[in-house]
């Protein structure tokens, strides 16, 4: 989570939201991604689906089995999707997105029982500095509006 | 539909799973779509992903805000969920997906309150002509493999 912490710092040096993943297989990292959104004017750049088709790419195959992926928030509807469709194992979250995450908050996509793959989902790790991020990114967005 | 049932075919040509879709703006179609994931060998190349990239390319921006999106299948939940983060105004949709489709047959995404955009959805076109393409691609997969 270290790892995805450092992606999503990336992402706030470009004044993105800061979100980041990694994707780790057999205890190497073998893929990272972080929230690219306003740069790449694309609204399906977020962290996690860039680094999955980064796992994908490495792999050489869109299954991605054995494989964990990191994230420094709680993914939303789409990227939750992807995990399913890419079979990652497993899904370790660290601060939980009330508003807007679909790993439990709002909805829970990874553990309906209908699709056909569930990963094992962890929460909760370095969820204070995960959150703290993006709580100070967006304090510092507001008070930059007002001026 | 009938320009997404011809993006489907355009799928189905390569291997892949037969779904197509378009967004149009203004009247004109600005974006295309099927489905690579096999080819690509990425796990998120399905119809609307791809189109809803390509229309923030040509729109210079990631809202797609006055735009429609046409596909052949329900979406699954990757893809209902794009469809809030990129904010299009319409999603038209064929056939429906009883085993994991998002607008309604497993989950409904796109209409629900706590996410910040609600498309305006439309099923049922073509629906029969949209689905038997499917049907076709599945019945074919299946001799080809008892062979």
């Amino acid at each position: 989570m270290r790892e995805a912490i450092r992606e999503a710092r990336i992402a706030k040096s470009y004044g993105e939201v800061p979100i980041g993943a990694v994707i780790v297989k057999d205890g190497e990292i073998i893929a990272r991604g972080h929230n690219m959104r306003e740069m790449w004017k694309d609204p399906t750049a977020h962290a996690e689906l860039i680094a999955i088709r980064e796992a994908a790419r490495v792999l050489g195959g869109w299954r991605l089995t054995g494989c964990t992926l990191y994230v420094t928030l709680e993914p939303c509807p789409m990227c939750a999707g992807s995990l399913i469709l890419s079979r990652v194992d497993n899904v370790v979250i660290g601060a939980m997105d009330a508003k807007g995450g679909a790993v439990g908050s709002v909805i829970n996509i990874v553990e309906e029982d209908d699709f056909n793959h569930r990963p094992e989902v962890t929460t909760g790790v370095l969820a204070e500095e995960c959150g703290i991020m993006l709580k100070e990114f967006f304090r510092e967005l507001r008070n930059k509006r007002s001026k």
